[in-house]
C-alpha cells in the first residue's frame, strides 16, 4: 500500500506543513508566519493545528512525521537544543510532544541537515551516495550525506561545517562562517574602506559604514563595483577552500551550495570552484566532483523532512 | 566454523604476513625487509612467497587476505595508486594480483586508514562506532571510522584528513600537515632561530640550520629547550585546531592519535586538547570526546589489513 508522511518545517519566519508521498509530491500544502516572538506556548498549539488538518485531509493514512527545526537536535529526544531563531524553544522536545500527539513516529532534523536530504532526493544531486550541502547566508551550515544517509556522528552534532577552522595564524584563529558568510562580506568592505578604498557601498549606507551589511555588499557587486567585487571573491575562495579540505576528508562527487549569498551566482561560484581546484593534492578530487547551486526553493526544509521520515520508517524496519 | 585471514603489510621498510583469527590474535608472523629500492619486479614475488607459506602453515582455511599499503589506493582494482614510499609500484594491481595468485578474495587498504580500523577494533577506540584516528610523523594522515566502517568516500579516497586547509589568509594558503607534522617543527624552529631567537638546536647540529629537523626539535623540547617547546606547542595547536574542525563535522566520541611525533607525549598532546576544546561551539563536542595516544605497535597495519578483511567478506555476504 502506498505510504506518505506528513513534512513540517518550522522556520524562524515560516511554518510549513504537507502531506508527501515516497516520491516527495507535496498535498495539503499549508503555510503561516510563525511569530517567533510569541514563544512556544503560542506557536506550538498553532503548529501541531496545522498537522493535525493535514493529516484529517490525507487520503492515505501516514506513516511517519518529519520535522525540521533551526539549530543543533538532540536525536534521542528529538529536541530542539538552541535555536537561534525561535527564542524560548530551547531543549523543547518537539518531536516527543509530536510522536505523543497524533500517535504517529515523528523525527526531527535540523533544517540544513534535512535540506541536504532533500537535495540528493529530490533536487540537484539526485543520484549521489556522498554529497555536502552547504547554506551561504547570515551563517553557514550543511549537512553531509555518506552513502546516501545523513552523517550524525556518535550523538547527533556532525555536519556543523560553518564551524572548521580556515585560519590558524598565531593568536588569530577563525572559522568558515566567520570568514565567509554573509555579515563576512559587509566586515570585509568595512576594513578595505577604511584602509582608503573608494566604494560606492559609501554612498549606499549614506556613509554610515556600520549599515555596511552582506546584502548592501551583494548589491554593490551585482552593478561592478570593484571592491565589493573583491569582497565577494573573497568569501568565495574560503568558501572554497573549505569544499577543498571536504574534497579530502569525504571524496563526495558533488556539493550543492544553496543560501542568500548564492543569489550572486558566478560571482560567487567562480572563484569557489577555482579555490578548490588549486588545493586538491590530486585532481581526481576535483574532476570527479561537481559544485552546483542548491535546486529546491522555499519547500526545501518539508521535502528534507520527508526523506529523514521515509528513511527513519526504513530503519526501523531494518 | 573459525574464519581466519591473512594481514599483509606491505610497508616501505619493512613487509609483515600473519594469519589472524576474528579476535584478531597473529599466527604464524613473518616479516622481511621491504628493500623498496629493487622495485616490485623484486619485493613482489618475495611478498607472494611470505603470503604462500603463511596459507599454508594455517591450520584453517584461509577465507580472504587484507593488505595495507602505502598512499591512495583505487578500491575497485585494488591498485596502489601514488606509493610515496615504494618506488616503482605506481598503479600495481596488488589486490587483483594477490587474489588471482591464491583464489582467495583479497582487499587492500591504505595504511593510514586500516590502522583507524586496528584501532576501533583491538587498539585504543575499542567499543566507538564513530572514531577518527590521526597519524603525526613525516606527513599527516589518517582514517575516519563512521558507524564502524571506514569512510572511503565517492571513489575510495577520503579520510585524507592531513590536506584539510588550515591557514586561509590572503594568498598564504597552507594545509594541516604543511603547518603540523614533523618537517613543520624543524621549519617553524629555523624560522625562530633566524628571527634571532636563542636555543639549544643551534649547537645540536653544529650551526648547519638547513639540518634542522622535526626529530631534532623533538630531542630539544624533551631537554626542556624554550624554542623547541614552543615548536611543538605550535604543532599540537594547529593539530587541535583541525581536531576541533573534525568535532563538527563527525561528532566522533574518539580521536586516536599516532605517529613518530606522538613520542613527545604530553608535550604535544596539552596543547592539542586545550586548542579542541578552545574552538568547539559546544562544550558537548569537546567533553563528550576523547583525544588518546595510539594503542597498537608494529603490527597496527597487519591488524587492521585483517579487519578490513573481515569486514569486507561480510559486506559480500550481506
Amino acid at each position: 500500500m502506498e505510504t506518505r508522511v506528513v513534512g513540517v518545517d518550522l522556520g524562524g519566519t515560516r511554518m510549513r506543513v504537507a502531506i508527501l508521498d515516497s516520491d516527495y509530491h507535496l498535498y495539503e500544502r499549508a503555510e503561516e508566519p510563525t511569530r517567533a516572538h510569541e514563544g512556544p506556548a503560542v506557536t506550538l498549539p498553532r503548529l501541531l493545528k496545522m498537522i493535525e488538518t493535514a493529516i484529517q485531509k490525507s487520503e492515505v493514512p501516514i506513516a511517519a512525521i518529519g520535522i525540521s527545526s533551526p539549530g543543533p537536535i538532540e536525536p534521542n529526544t528529538g529536541a530542539i537544543v538552541a535555536p537561534p531563531n525561535l527564542p524560548g524553544w530551547h531543549n523543547t522536545p518537539l518531536g516527543r510532544i509530536v510522536q505523543e500527539r497524533f500517535g504517529i513516529p515523528a523525527f526531527l532534523g535540523n533544517d540544513a541537515n534535512v535540506a541536504a536530504l532533500a537535495e540528493v532526493y529530490k533536487g540537484a544531486a539526485i543520484g549521489h551516495k556522498h554529497a555536502i550541502y552547504i547554506t551561504v547566508s547570515t551563517g553557514i551550515g550543511g549537512g553531509i550525506v555518506i552513502d546516501g544517509k545523513l552523517l550524525l556522528g556518535a550523538y547527533g552534532l556532525g555536519g556543523e561545517l560553518g564551524h572548521i577552522v580556515m585560519l590558524a595564524d598565531g593568536e588569530r584563529v577563525s572559522t568558515l562562517e566567520l570568514e565567509a558568510a554573509g555579515p563576512a562580506l559587509g566586515r570585509y568592505a568595512v576594513r578595505r574602506i577604511q584602509e582608503g578604498v573608494q566604494s560606492r557601498i559609501v554612498d549606499m549606507v549614506g556613509g554610515r559604514l556600520d549599515a555596511v551589511s552582506g546584502k548592501v555588499v551583494g548589491q554593490a557587486a551585482q552593478q561592478g563595483d570593484p571592491l565589493a567585487l573583491e569582497a565577494v571573491e573573497h568569501s568565495g575562495k574560503i568558501v572554497g577552500y573549505a569544499i577543498a579540505s571536504m574534497m579530502h576528508l569525504f571524496n563526495p562527487s558533488i556539493f550543492v551550495v544553496g543560501g542568500g549569498v548564492t543569489s550572486l551566482g558566478e560571482l560567487l561560484f567562480k572563484p569557489m570552484r577555482e579555490a578548490a581546484r588549486a588545493h586538491v593534492i590530486d585532481p581526481a578530487y576535483f574532476d570527479r566532483c561537481s559544485i552546483v547551486p542548491a535546486a529546491l526553493g522555499e519547500d526545501v526544509a518539508i521535502i528534507g523532512a520527508a526523506v529523514l521520515a521515509f528513511q527513519s520508517l526504513q530503519l526501523q524496519v531494518d
